[in-house]
């Protein structure tokens, strides 16, 4: 079993041969089945660490609750590598009565969890529909954030993911306050890093849910890589108005930003970036 | 509807405010549903194009089908946008009669296509019992690759991957043949492109599965980000003995390598590159 990271024997080539052979660290990666009061929901590939966060954070994105208060439990004793010893891996989550609708859920579980069964709008509509949270007041005439504070969020980012440093390969997710005066500094309230970007969300949701936040307007989330049609519906569950990303979005992360409200920034890299859905909040 | 490229606005900002809106491309994305013998199998965000060569490689890597032949028909004609034109967003698959056990499959299921149920040691056993082919020619004395020619992998990949000149936005995996005598150049079999690495990959497994080519032995496929554990998991399936990844492997990648005997390579980029299981191959 491994955790936050793995040791490994690596062998350096260069085009002559090999140069050397080394310790080297790894991220870590091991599977997270989510069960909803005794039923698989969910089994994902995560980096282990902040699986409470992360549980919270998928449940919220799914539409399956709106706070921490309706979990009544998440138990992870029952995950068991084959020696018998517990992994963490298995998390049995307990709602309270009343949370959450199986039945009403049945239909929506395909457009959310596996984006959409037939085609993108429609997929679009249910998001919209689905989500607990007004989203986004209304675009005031003022501008949210300015230009130089968006150019500097990969750069904090980048300073906070402790994960990379040391292997160079995970993605990270960090959220942002943006002051009202749109001049101070924003605050990085939290960094969270996974070897998937959307656990990586799913992880900075949880943790804001944990702690009362929600909706997050006033808020920016910048990501590491790219902005795909899942971050911009987890940004709009969570009512985070804009989310940046390092590299391009896809053309459904930009229609599903444009229908839900949700600036999407990309390639915030260097000396300018890319608005490609309510360039407003930008000024 | 979008296909392979959409066409968006984009509004690019400097530290100052903007600077210009202008026209630009994103890499199309758009669901895939794929029903089996009528039932709901998956849905995939892909990028739209190759979508029978995506359905035939997604449906070998999860251990549906060995072989083209088993597949009766695939029919596209029933998935509608909401004004009702054709999307080509479903893909009924009609598979040849003892092709495949859905009951036998059943608990299959959760390891293939969301990793594992429970831990990675368990899936790494199904994986390696999944597999209809022999897991790869037992090892030789002699090397298979040599570090030069891997190292010329990556730029071969990019030269040919046109979505992301035109967009900046999607991954791409490349089928390499390398020569028996591993001097020669490798000779680039076929690339395909995607907004999702896995689909990338599924479409050049289906496109190899199309040409009968499979197994893949003497053959390495080079991808454009990570090595994640599902990347080794489709290689391993259709007998590709090398993967080569720009980035990071994760830990599940590399013990998955290690296990099913697939070389994963990470970090090839530049004057160097790190083989993390079985280096034997490369000399």
């Amino acid at each position: 079993m491994v955790r936050l990271t793995a040791r490994t024997r690596v062998h350096t080539f260069g085009p002559e041969g090999e140069i050397r052979a080394r310790a080297d660290k790894l991220a870590g990666e091991e599977p997270l089945e989510v069960q909803l009061d005794g039923e698989q929901f969910t089994v994902t590939m995560r980096t282990p660490g902040h699986d409470v966060e992360m549980v919270l954070g998928f449940l919220l994105a799914e539409g399956v609750l709106t706070s921490a208060d309706q979990v009544r439990e998440i138990d992870f004793s029952s995950g068991l590598d084959p020696d018998g010893r517990r992994n963490y891996n298995v998390a049995k989550v307990s709602l309270r009565p009343g949370t959450f609708d199986p039945a009403a859920y049945g239909e929506r579980k395909v457009y959310t969890s596996s984006a959409c069964g037939i085609c993108g709008t429609a997929s679009i509509e249910e998001v919209r529909k689905t989500s607990a949270f007004p989203l986004f007041a209304p675009l005031t005439g003022m501008p949210f954030v300015s230009p130089a504070t968006v150019l500097s969020l990969p750069d904090r980012l980048r300073d906070a993911q402790s994960l990379f440093d040391s292997t160079g390969g995970s993605h990270a997710a960090g959220l942002f306050r943006v002051p009202s005066d749109a001049v101070a500094e924003p605050e990085l309230l939290v960094v969270r890093e996974d070897v998937g970007r959307h656990n990586a969300v799913d992880k900075v949701l949880g943790w804001a849910l944990q702690q009362g936040l929600l909706p997050l307007s006033g808020t920016v989330i910048q990501v590491s890589g790219r902005a795909s049609f899942e971050l911009v519906q987890k940004a709009g569950m969570a009512g985070i108005p804009v989310l940046s990303a390092v590299s391009a979005p896809s053309s459904l992360a930009v229609e599903l930003g444009r229908d839900t409200n949700v600036t999407v920034i990309g390639f915030n890299r260097g000396k300018t970036f890319n608005a490609y859905s309510h360039p407003e909040r930008i000024g």
